[in-house]
C-alpha cells in the first residue's frame, strides 16, 4: 500500500498552486450554452486534456455533435484493484446579468470572507472547481509516487449546462472504453463547511401533461352554464383531488414498492439539525406541506410527490369574459423515489384521471420524461472507502444526503455503463451557482482535495 | 277603445311595404365597433329619426361621446292611459368574416327557405328587424286611427354591440324626459316560430378574479416539492370544491334567499318541450351537469352556477419545466338568479376562499362586474297585457321564459329609470345572430309586427 499521510502534505504544501491552477481555468469563460463561445469552450477542453497528459493520463479530445469530451486514462500502479471513472463538466453557465457581478465574472477575484478565502467567478464552484478537486489530488498522488494508487479513468463533459445532449449516445458508443467498477461525481454540495456528505438517493421523475376535453366548442357561460361540463372546473376537481387531507398522493398504487428509509438513515439525517423554519422562511413561508408524520428531509429526499407545475385553460386576459372553455390543460410532474416505476406511475395516473373524471369528459394524457430514482445502497464498499475517505480528513464523519433534484449522469452511468456512482462534491448551499457572484471557498476546495487524495487511498486499499 | 282589428288588417294588407323598410335600413352598415363606420351609424340613426318623425313623433338625434341615441315622443290620444318606452338598437355586429356569407351582408337577400321567406343581412334580426316590429305597429295604429293609443317614448341604442358605454350616462342625465310606466324591449327570442315568449328571467353575475400566493417566488420543484405549498395544487383544491358531488356550489350562504320557481312556472317549461339531448349534442355533449335534481331549464333560468372562467399558473410552454410557482389565478364566475345580491355572493366566495386556503397561502380577489338578476314578477299588469296581446294574434299562448344570459339594459333601466321593462322579441334560436348570414324569418316579423299592434291596444285597455 502506497502511503496516504505524504500525499496529503504533498497537496497542503502546493494547495497555492492548486488555487492558481483553477483561477488559470475560471479564465476560460466555456459558456456552452450561447454559439459565441464555441471555441472558448474547445478551449477549456484542451486545458484540461493538457493538465492530465502532463499528470500521465493518456488524454484525448473526442468531438460529438456539439461540444468535445475530455476522456483519459491512468492505468495506476497495475494489479486487480478497482477500477474507477471520475465525471465531471468544465463548461459553465452564461454569467448575465453582468450588472449584478462585483468582480468580472472570468476574471477570478480572491476574497476573504467570514468562513475565509473564497474564489469568486463563473464556475468557481460549478463544477471548475470541483473538478480540481480531483485532478489536484491526482497530481499529488503522481508527484509523491510516480503514479495514481488506483486505474482511472476521467470523463469530462462541455455540455452539462445546456443539459447534456451529447452524454448518452456517447457512453453508448465507448461502452468498452469506459467500463469502470464505480464512478465519482463530484457536482453535488457537502452538507456543510464541516460535514462531508455523499448523495446517495436521488429522486426520479415523471413529468405528464394532462388535457380535459369538454364541450366541442368554447360556448357562453350563460347559455350554458349550469347544464354542460366545464373542463376548467372539471380539472380543478381532478388535480385537487391529488392529495388527501394528510398529502398522500392519491394515484392508485403509487406507494407500492416504496420502502420507508433504515433506522440508520432516519437517525443520521435527524442528526443533521435541518433547520425546516429557516428553509422556509427563504422562501416567504412558514407551514411545511406534504406528507404528515414524515420529517422535513425525509418528505424531501425519500417520499414522492406529486406537483403541478403549470395549468392554464379559457380566458387570462384582463378583465372578464363570460366562457366556458372547450378545454383545460396542466402539467403535472410526479418526483419518485426508489421503488417506484414511472411507467407504473404514469398508467396508475391515468387510472386516477379516467375513473374519476366526469361524464363526457376525455382525457388526453402525455408525458414528457421518466427517469426512475437514483439509489447506492448504504451497504455498498466503494460508498464505505468514500466515507471512510473523508473522514480521514474531516473531523466530523460524512452523512448520507439526498437531493430532490436530479443528476442525470448517474442515472446514464448505471443505465448505459452498468455500474454505480458516488455523488461527492464539495459545494455549499450558498455558492449561488448560475447566479452572479459564483463563489467557492478555498477551504472547500481544500478539503476536497485532501478528500479525493484520501479516498483514492481507501478505494486503493479494497482491493481486488 | 280605438279597435284594433282593422290596425291589424291594415298591418297585414302593407306587409311587403314593412319588408321593403327594412331593407331599407338593412342597406345601412352601421358596425359600431369600427370607427370607420360611424358616419353610416349616424346615417341609421337619420333613418330612424326620420321615419319616427313622419309617425308623428317629435323625434331627436343626441350626441354622446360616441355614436348617437334617437329619442322621440308620441303623446297618444292624451288621457291617463300609461306610457311606454321602447327600446331596441339601430347599430349592427361586423359583417366577417365575410367569405362565409352567401349574399353581401348589407345586401338584403329575400330567400325562400322551410318556413317560408327570409330575409338575409347583417342585423336582419339583431336588431334592426326586431326594431321594425314595434316600428310598424305604430305605422299602422297612426295610419288607421291617426295616433297611437298611448303615449309612447322610444329610445334607440347605437351603441349596443359594444357594450353601451353611453347608455348608462344617458339615462342618469335625462331621467325626466324618459319617465314611463314600463319599458318593451325587443331584442331578445320567440320559445319558437309559432310560440311567443316573454322573457321573465335574466340571470345576474359576479365575475372575480382570485390569486392565491404562496412562496416568495418561483421554486424548483425538486429541491422543495414536498415541502412547500404548490400554489397551483392549492388552488386546484379550493376551487375543485367549489361544488359538492350534487352539484351544489359550496359558497356559505350562496342559496340563501332564492325561492323556487312557482308550480304554475315549472308546468309552462315542462310544457315546452325542452330537447336536452339536442341542445347538449349540439356542443358535443350527452350529460347534463348542474344540480341534481332539476330539470334542464330550471337550471339554465332558475339556478344559479360557478364556473371557472378561465385559470393560468406556472409553466404552460411545451414540454416540461420544473417549477412550483409563486402564485395561481383563476377568473371565477357566477350567475346569479332572484333573491341573490352580488356583494353578499362576493363575501361568501372570499370567505370560501380564506376558511379553506391552506397557511401560508394568500388570497387575493378582484372583482370585474356584478349585476343583480332581473325578474319581472309573474303578477305584474303590463306582463298580462303583452301576454294578452300575443294570445290574440297567435294561435298559442305566449309563455314565460328565462335567459341565462344578461340583458343589461333591463337593470340599467330599473336601476336609473325606476321601472320594469317586459322582454318580448321575435327572434328565433337559429337566426345566426353576430355570425355569417344572420336572417329573420318573414313570418317572425309580420307576427311581431301584429303582436306589438295588438299589445299596444291592450296596453291601452289598461288605462291609467
Amino acid at each position: 500500500m502506497l502511503p496516504v499521510d505524504s500525499v496529503l502534505a504533498h497537496a497542503d504544501r502546493h494547495f497555492e498552486e492548486s488555487v492558481s491552477r483553477l483561477c488559470d481555468l475560471l479564465r476560460i469563460p466555456s459558456v456552452s450554452t450561447d454559439p459565441a463561445y464555441a471555441g472558448e469552450v474547445r478551449r477549456a477542453a484542451e486545458w484540461m486534456r493538457a493538465e492530465l497528459a502532463g499528470l500521465g493520463f493518456e488524454a484525448t479530445i473526442r468531438d460529438t455533435p456539439m461540444h468535445p469530451m475530455v476522456v483519459a486514462h491512468h492505468p495506476g500502479p497495475g494489479g486487480d484493484g478497482p477500477h474507477l471513472l471520475y465525471y465531471g463538466h468544465y463548461d459553465v453557465q452564461p454569467p448575465e446579468p453582468l450588472e449584478l457581478w462585483t468582480s468580472p465574472p472570468f476574471e477570478p477575484a480572491i476574497v476573504e470572507a467570514e468562513r475565509g478565502r473564497r474564489v469568486v467567478a463563473r464556475g468557481a464552484v460549478d463544477d471548475k472547481g470541483q473538478v480540481m478537486t480531483f485532478l489536484e489530488a491526482f497530481r499529488a498522488w503522481v508527484a509523491v509516487h510516480g503514479t495514481l494508487p488506483v486505474r482511472v479513468t476521467v470523463l469530462l463533459e462541455g455540455e452539462e449546462e445546456t443539459g447534456s445532449p451529447s452524454l448518452v449516445p456517447f457512453l453508448k458508443a465507448n461502452r468498452e472504453e469506459l467500463k469502470a467498477d464505480v464512478c465519482v461525481i463530484t457536482d453535488t454540495n457537502a452538507w456543510d463547511i464541516d460535514t462531508p456528505a455523499v448523495t446517495t438517493r436521488l429522486r426520479g421523475m415523471l413529468y405528464t401533461e394532462v388535457t380535459l376535453h369538454g364541450p366541442s366548442r368554447d360556448l357562453h357561460s350563460g347559455l350554458y352554464g349550469g347544464m354542460v361540463l366545464n373542463p376548467i372546473n372539471a380539472l380543478a376537481r381532478l388535480l385537487g383531488g391529488l392529495h388527501d387531507a394528510d398529502g398522500r398522493v392519491q394515484v392508485p398504487g403509487f406507494y407500492d414498492g416504496i420502502e420507508d428509509p433504515s433506522a440508520e438513515e432516519l437517525a443520521m439525517w435527524r442528526g443533521l439539525g435541518f433547520d425546516e423554519a429557516a428553509f422556509l422562511g427563504g422562501v416567504g413561508l412558514a407551514t411545511p406541506m406534504g406528507e404528515a408524520g414524515r420529517m422535513a428531509l425525509e418528505r424531501l429526499w425519500s417520499r414522492p410527490t406529486a406537483d403541478i407545475n403549470g395549468i392554464w385553460g379559457g380566458y387570462t386576459g384582463e378583465g372578464s369574459k363570460t366562457v366556458i372553455a372547450a378545454q383545460a390543460s396542466a402539467k403535472v410532474s410526479f418526483r419518485l423515489v426508489a421503488g417506484q416505476e414511472p411507467m407504473a406511475v404514469l398508467d396508475g395516473f391515468r387510472r386516477f384521471l379516467e375513473e374519476r373524471k366526469p361524464a363526457d369528459a376525455r382525457i388526453e394524457l402525455r408525458h414528457f420524461g421518466a427517469s426512475p430514482a437514483y439509489r447506492v445502497e448504504p451497504g455498498s464498499r466503494f460508498l464505505r472507502a468514500a466515507l471512510d475517505g473523508m473522514g480521514d480528513v474531516f473531523d466530523r464523519p460524512a452523512v448520507l444526503v439526498g437531493s430532490g433534484g436530479s443528476i442525470p449522469v448517474a442515472t446514464y452511468v448505471r443505465k448505459e455503463l452498468g455500474y454505480d456512482s458516488l455523488l461527492v462534491g464539495f459545494g455549499l448551499e450558498d455558492d449561488r451557482i448560475h447566479s452572479p457572484n459564483e463563489k467557492f471557498e478555498l477551504r472547500c476546495l481544500h478539503n476536497g482535495i485532501r478528500s479525493h487524495v484520501a479516498m483514492l487511498g481507501r478505494f486503493a486499499a479494497l482491493g481486488g
